[in-house]
């Protein structure tokens, strides 16, 4: 019952601060013999990693994963697999200033609200820092579930969406901001040059479709896949929504038109018409793409001037000058994959277990 | 780790199909010495019936709640509790024709999927009236954080929202519809006569409301306040996306419409000029109200012809005769409201737990 | 984290107070396609149940299980299985005296020292009844591992050991102490007799083996099978203490003596030449069989004059009139049993999910 | 639900290999505000190092504990807590003979049998090296139960018990054998000694009081304190047995002799005259002292020769040949200390949560 720890049979447990030592996770109940080494993991960390285009923060990290247990020649052994990251780049004095007051949008005040104290170099264990660990363990959970193809995009940002009609899946890896419509990318990357010249920053939506799905994940009626997801989606930073399959527009329709009809399929199994339910129906999977989509508020870090209080109550003018992300929601993309791996990774050997 | 189970320190476990003879809860982990009878519950379920307008299913369901174990003389004794409501108006024949079809937007076909075999009677267990127990368990989360008071209701019906400057709370209690927009619940009412009338249905949201929260309930970083919230609401039957505060719309504004300033309140907390957050950073309460929100697809089981197969692959033609809701976000309402009780009561215990 | 459940996977949670109107136990996670019916548990209870010899209370309960959920035409269907027994013969008024008064080696002044309050008839929560539902669970796990023979029995009353000599594991169901020794029986039937018209009680020793154990169950290093097995025995009632193979025994040998040597075995795994350890090392099973021994303290309630104090502090007399076990260690062997299938059943199935 | 992870509210997860870069652990749930820095921890670690005596073994690990996250400026935070210890004199050649075949006693075989593959370097995670971040964790824990004093010792070495009428705590911390009686130590020196030269090994029981218990701690019936201490001690490396209070010989004696008598106390509590229960009573505290006793087997690693077979199935003979102590039970003293500083600091916050 960690409240660090993430998942049921497949468990992870994240730990440390932006500006300590280092982060790290340990991932228990890892199945034994997968292949498993730093450069299984690397790449997805790169993937997220800060400072890699002009539209992400500049801060350097190099994020060198280091796998500390849990592998033996190069295979997993069933024990806790701990990794590692240490923190080579954290100015702490960056944030000196704002050591006594709480920057609006962060989390500063209600950490001090809990705890009574708070490290505030950097946001502490608040910091979206932590989200590196989800990557790395994330990496580990896609060795698990070798079989899903999980694919994560940004679809909107700065209320400014997609064209479905151009979607092309290859684009997403080959523009800075995970765009599946390579028109999109050109002018995002205007807008977000705009909001940072400004001192501003712009919302994002991500989007993640998992293909290669068995039917029969997911465990009714507190550990829905569908549950489950949305309680991993909502827990990374910045996250304000969650929508399976429709969402929010499924409300707007009908029965009728919401109804993900049947044939006969050539393997014996429902051909489904449809897919308006995200492939996902009484918390269990249908075998159909599941697809989900997180909604990023804007970085709360900007460099306008912003009023707030500081811990003696007087108010005072708050002005993030660290190296920020002017749209949190482009680095999401990689963090909302690994939680949907971790996700799929814990039911597919939770149902194992169940089920056989 | 029971998947039937939902809860931290208060813990809670349902359990019961559709047409087998009960369904009950089993409440773990309540404090000692609150006053507890059926009568604190029944009222709640009483809302939440079946049968109490012609918009909602006419099975008629007294849902008479009995308290099994974990009071005495009046009082809880700190063991479990265990609460039980008979079934006694399930007509499994209106079922027997989808025995061996799938319905689809239901359970059906994953059910077989998963375990091999299903209780087809009106659903089993993956049927709506589970939420029948985790209302009785909101009814005890309740009393265990009387300082709130947690208002849920309808802010759009078929695509038809509210009018947000005719809102009123107490309206919401005084039409079948749970809306705080006397006008908006009378279009609704129409646009839901249709619909049945047409064999088909219609989708809502639902909005819940928190106030007296106190600062820093959560608990970082996997089992942050709203990350509970939206695994709670998104396990509601029905439920496919959940926002928090400004939710998906916060994605499409930027960081300084998004910020909630602050200034030095009166009684040395900060004072928030906004909320867009809805009550929570961080993953931590930060006093303000809690606002949350849910998107109900409209109900599966229309009495409209829709094509399937059955258990041997055939294609098949269902149409869905039982009683039904036309909306089933309608009895949403109060079922939304228990999964935020019990979200916070249990965050409440866990709080105390590590801060005292 | 209920702390009325147990097991991991496989979950129990039992409810209700010895005078209550029922006591339950909720199993989830159960296997689906297993067929199950009432009379799959029945002989389980009816092996426990009080009122079976003049060696164990006279109290009358039929315990009849119902179950009220989780299985379909005969069969588990994979959702939670709810069982419920009434308390028929519940007379509280054999307790009025003591409502006041903690019985000495009770739980009374403990249970009120904790909640301020408690159900004092018949011991409510604390009251060795609710072991009646750990065995009807326990009927239900044994369905899961049915290639396991699970057989409990007393080797020691009073301080009088069996003679390992005469061993017969069939005589253990011919006399009512489960003595696998006859004569030991016949002794015990006196030591017994003695004991109840003295006012006193006796202590017994419960030994379970189980045969038919495959190698690799058991999880190090915090869900070690022995560890799992210690605290779920521990958790018996009067339990005081809990050995693994030869225990507190091995405590007293050498390295030498100890080691369970190995040879080729016909079938490519080990022969073990001995089975010093019990059948578990390093948390996980050898393939041997497991050995298992709890230490029931003598029944606390006697009709001897004790002395006490009442709930405002004032010093009373103690005397237990209601119908008691001398020798609560007997019927405790039924609750072994189910506690040892409980456990093996859930590591099952939890080393299925981590190995496949 | 990891499987490397012990405790509810207060949860540690450990990981490492014996001959990996480090072993660490992660405390989570700690209340924060409690002053912690490596000094609070190093001396619990020194006096379980190996190495420190001629009769443990001469593996020399300085065991430098290095805090990576979850304090500020001296104090938690309330984040969780990352230790870490690096490997330092980890000589894996020592093992390289039992690479392929399996040491009777140890975990060898059954990592095998349940992971197909195994770190078998100095045993890997199966080593007692893992239990030193038990005891860095224990530190942590006994922070935050400062009004309980946790003392740990030998009673019984080799089968030779101490006097109890020469018990003098202090004593147990001026000998190398943790023993509170000067003149068993002496003796057990000489036995130790001989059994080392003999390529022999002894095992020996320890005892573990606790002083300053409130009433009330303890949560039934599956999160029993004596159940949780039960699962806690016998997850340690060797333990075989667990006792509370009178434990096995409670079995030999009979009801009137066990009750826990009694009279008023001064200050309004009972005043117990005797602690036959060892302090707990129905899984709850009863504010005596706490009294409970591990059984460690020998060690399994002796230079003597015994029979085994290798990972064909091949017969061979195994002599461990490494640094061993010749009695895992004198280490196992700070270890035990340890387990029940967890299970008590993880209950005092698991009862203010559910009691305030």
């Amino acid at each position: 019952m960690s409240v660090n720890s993430f998942g049921r049979v497949l468990r992870v447990t994240t730990w440390g601060e932006s500006h300590g030592p280092a982060i790290g996770v340990v991932v228990d109940g890892c199945p034994p013999g997968l292949k498993l080494s730093e450069a299984d993991i690397q790449p997805w960390l790169d993937r997220r990693r800060p400072g890699s285009s002009r539209h992400t923060t500049q801060r350097r990290e190099p994020d060198r994963v280091r796998i500390l247990s849990g592998t033996f020649e190069g295979r997993t052994t069933g024990t806790p697999i701990s990794l590692v990251i240490d923190n080579v780049d954290a100015r702490s004095k960056d944030y000196k200033e704002i050591a006594g007051a709480y920057r609006p949008g962060h989390a500063d005040y209600v950490y001090e609200a809990k705890y009574g104290l708070r490290d505030w170099r950097g946001g502490g264990r608040s910091s979206a820092r932590e989200t590196a660990m989800r990557v790395a363990a994330g990496a580990v959970a896609r060795l698990i579930v070798p079989e899903l193809s999980i694919l994560g995009y940004l679809v909107e940002l700065g209320g400014d969406p997609i064209d479905r009609g151009a979607f092309d899946p290859a684009a997403s890896s080959s523009n800075p901001f995970f765009s599946p419509d390579a028109r999109a990318a050109e002018r995002w990357a205007e807008r977000v040059d705009e909001a940072r010249k400004d001192g501003n920053s712009l919302g994002a939506v991500v989007e993640c479709v998992v293909s290669g799905m068995p039917a029969g994940w997911g465990a009714p009626v507190y550990a829905k896949l569908d549950g489950d997801l949305a309680g991993a989606l909502m827990s990374i930073n910045a996250v304000k929504g969650v929508e399976i399959g429709e969402g929010f527009a499924a409300a707007r329709g009908t029965g009728r038109e919401a109804a993900d009809e049947m044939r006969s399929g050539a393997d014996g199994r429902p051909l489904f018409l449809a897919n308006h339910a995200g492939g996902v129906l009484g918390g269990i999977s249908t075998g159909q793409d599941l697809i989900v989509r997180a909604a990023f508020k804007p970085t709360s870090s900007i460099a306008s001037p912003l009023r707030s209080v500081d811990r003696s109550g007087a108010e005072v003018e708050v002005r993030t000058t660290g190296r920020h992300d002017p749209c949190v929601g482009i680095r999401g993309v990689p963090v909302v994959e690994a939680m949907v791996a971790l996700t799929l990774a814990d039911h597919k050997l939770l149902h194992r277990a169940q089920c056989g």
